[in-house]
């Protein structure tokens, strides 16, 4: 794969990229030694001439790159929550300037999100041959996926390859410079137990099989035209490989979106009210999972009452402490969708720990994005938290990482 | 029935009552017009001589008796409940001073409380001869009942009759001034219209029937050595006039304290862990129903988990709007018993508009009257309740009447 390569630090402790002066979108967070010399040290190939002036930026040490892992299947939802979350730091994310068009990166001022798709160790026509699905580990490089997350955790830029979903090849790397926020997303995020070990917060998007069908119906039936045999047919062949190699990592997850069938209609399998559950693993550092009312209780709670009238079937919250995978969790859980604008202020008043910055957040958040898919159930309400829990514990590494040793060690 | 009086007032805004002079136990609410004479105007046979100087209390319109009335079976708590709330206005509550021993009558600084098979119109042998029982109408002479009630509400101190639950007969009567609250307990306090009116605020002690047979058995059986037999026919032969009766004046009732079998042990029907609905009407004057957590909407709450760790099988709280006998209400609903302080202590700091005047009222409340029965479950913590908000009802009531037209005219 001599298309990648990960640029190595000049020493253990100083790291280093180049760009051309004009390019100056990097991380404000680095503590720069930038130089200027007229011979490219490491020159990307997309650097142009080797005589211009090259700016080479150094991040001395203690790197604050902060890695999210975002795991789920394919057509669940992931884009829309990478959407929600680069909302949350404000600011469009877009693919690179000037890049791939087919790049399956989106950039923000704070964020990039990269999709694991491009770490694809086969193209489409190789997966044919040899008989694997794109979910088969046999099918993705996590050799090239450690080292090039761990690069960018230590604040190295890497080229990273491209896997193009139109073509089903892969296309020559794009160079990916390390954000303050990385989010990799994808099939196997915590797959790989080396990958697993640099992500500072991981999430799980858990589309119930009831849930997953009824959505492929929706869309693969209703507008591609596909027949329902074929659809249960291509659910079907996804399965094996699905349950062998995503599904056991929500084991691992910090948070775990689960997406069921609502209960508050009898027998609906429509799949339009949906029933979501928040899954909150306890003791992960700098996560402090969100409770209703009385954190570490078990709650149960129809808002829809004297107070605030809601739609049919109307909505119902609760809140239970569990355990998921051996692990202690707090589970908040949502069934119904919200119709009216005060439904979800009226919710979101009574959320506990949702990291907002000021009153009504997670609803303006919502409301910006009110044409996203679950902008009015559990779904968007969770994403929407998710990233501001996500922001919140950037800002608390970050904070803990600048305070001088002597200072963390009083804290 | 000329061995009971009503006192009549002068004019039909001043009222008044007699006794010697150093009897001074008057209520101080009311505007006192004292003076001596040496003539004994509607003189108490209890007074002594009549050259003894009396004082002479008159009390001019505005009556601040609040009167309260406090409906159940018997052997349903009612003399508990009765202690818990004198309790929470503070001083001991005692039979009248010097007065017969059996009467039913319980005094304290601020309440009087009596009971009303005091009007009992049929004595044990009367009721025998005609065959009716005390639950019947017939038993009990509402006229009487109605006007002293009124009397004592307007002011006016009374004669009341005693009914001697020892000897089954009608005692010569007690005297009864003037209370700031008065409270009227026993079988039938909103059985008429009349009487039902006069209360500023109801109660109705609803045990059903699987805990009052458990209850009986346990009394009866354990501690009196009746039959299993017995006991149910005793149950069985009460039934009808109970049910045509007494139940039906639970639909009046401001509030009513349900009684019912756990629903934490499957199958349980000991009737030692007990399920406690407290049933709130709406929209009654100076009375805010008990919430938990969020007013008007469903709640259930398991306080048990991480914060509160509690004995087998737990304890469960459930809120809930509902309508009763066609009347909106909030249901407070209390499965299970406190088997330590800190349970307590955590139920009661979550509970709003439980009237207290400092945080963990209820708690020391309860604390100081522990070997009351039910100290330990939902029929302590809602009795208590239920007295702070009579007290808390009392006190809006006297503040209100203490304004001057204009000042509520602009309340």
């Amino acid at each position: 794969m001599a298309i990648c390569a990960v640029y190595k630090p000049q020493s253990l402790h100083s790291t280093c990229s180049i760009s051309a002066p004009s390019k100056t979108h990097l991380g404000f967070h680095q503590k720069q030694v930038v130089f200027y010399t007229t011979s490219g040290w490491k020159t990307s190939k997309r650097s142009g001439s080797t005589n211009s002036p090259y700016v080479i930026t150094c991040s001395v040490g203690n790197s604050q790159t902060v890695v999210i892992g975002l795991a789920a299947d394919s057509g669940c939802g992931k884009s829309t929550f990478m959407r929600r979350l680069t909302n949350v730091f404000g600011g469009a994310a877009e693919p690179p300037k000037g890049g791939n068009p087919d790049s399956n990166t989106l950039i923000s001022d704070t964020t990039t999100v990269i999709c694991l798709d491009d770490y694809h160790s086969l193209d489409r026509t190789g997966r044919k041959e040899k008989g694997v699905t794109a979910l088969d580990p046999r099918a993705n490089n996590f050799d090239l996926m450690y080292e090039q997350v761990k690069a960018l955790k230590d604040g190295i830029a890497v080229d990273k390859p491209i896997y193009n979903h139109v073509t089903g090849l892969l296309d020559p790397p794009e160079l990916i410079k390390p954000p303050k926020i990385l989010v990799i997303e994808g099939l196997h995020p915590m797959y790989d137990a080396r990958v697993r070990d640099l992500l500072d917060f991981s999430i799980y998007l858990d589309i119930s099989n009831e849930v997953k069908f009824a959505w492929k119906i929706q869309r693969d039936m209703a507008e591609r035209g596909h027949s329902l045999e074929s659809i249960k047919a291509s659910i079907e062949a996804r399965k094996p490989d699905f349950d062998a190699y995503i599904d056991p990592q929500k084991q691992y997850a910090d948070a775990v979106i689960e997406v069921l069938p609502t209960k508050l209609i009898p027998d609906d399998n429509e799949g339009k009210i949906l029933r979501v559950k928040l899954i909150m693993k306890e003791g992960v550092e700098f996560f402090s999972p969100v409770y209703l009312f009385d954190e570490g209780s078990s709650i149960s709670w129809i808002p829809c009452g004297r107070k605030l009238t809601c739609s049919y079937p109307g909505i119902k919250f609760s809140y239970i402490p569990d355990s998921y995978f051996g692990h202690e969790v707090s589970v908040l859980e949502m069934d119904g969708q919200f119709d009216r604008l005060d439904e979800l202020i009226y919710v979101e008043s009574h959320l506990s720990n949702i990291s907002t910055k000021f009153y009504g957040e997670v609803t303006q958040q919502m409301l910006k994005l009110s044409d996203f898919p679950g902008s009015n159930n559990g779904t968007g309400l969770f994403q929407t938290i998710v990233g501001l829990k996500i922001r919140d514990i950037y800002e608390q590494i970050i904070s803990s990482k600048t305070k001088t040793p002597v200072e963390a060690t009083k804290a």
